[in-house]
């Protein structure tokens, strides 16, 4: 078994209203900041043992699928890499 | 100008008790996922236009200082690349 961190980033399917994220922006804009457009998006760094790479990814997978992200709603991204364990 | 998207990633000082991490860590265990830990994070996407790499990343990181991040429990890091305008 190696030990692995797994990155989930979860976001809002391209279309799917955000108003915290545009509160954001307007928060941004008053403080006198200048920007085009602001997304927001959740992480979760996740450490798990696996046999290998490809078993931390589709494990990451699932929990995205079956916990962590809403299919209804939201897209999500895994990016896995070797921890120190 | 040009165009960049910076990504500013805000997390949880080490020590800082997150609960709604906790939370989701007993949740995957309840469906049967094995992990070792998770740590959660916000993740937020700002596109800006800027002379350069440099000022973009200043930029985002003023916006982590006075708004996206509370630097007295949080860290943040700023990640910068260009965009398709």
């Amino acid at each position: 078994m190696t030990a692995y961190t797994a990155t989930v980033t979860v976001r809002l399917k391209h279309g799917v209203l955000d108003p915290e994220a545009e509160t954001t922006q307007r928060a941004l804009e008053r403080l006198g900041f200048d920007l085009e457009d602001l997304r927001a998006a959740d992480r979760f760094e996740v450490d798990l043992d696996a046999e290998d790479e490809a078993a931390a990814r589709e494990r990451a997978g699932e929990m995205a699928e079956r916990l962590l992200a809403n299919p209804t709603i939201h897209d999500y991204e895994v990016a896995v890499a070797e921890r120190e364990a």
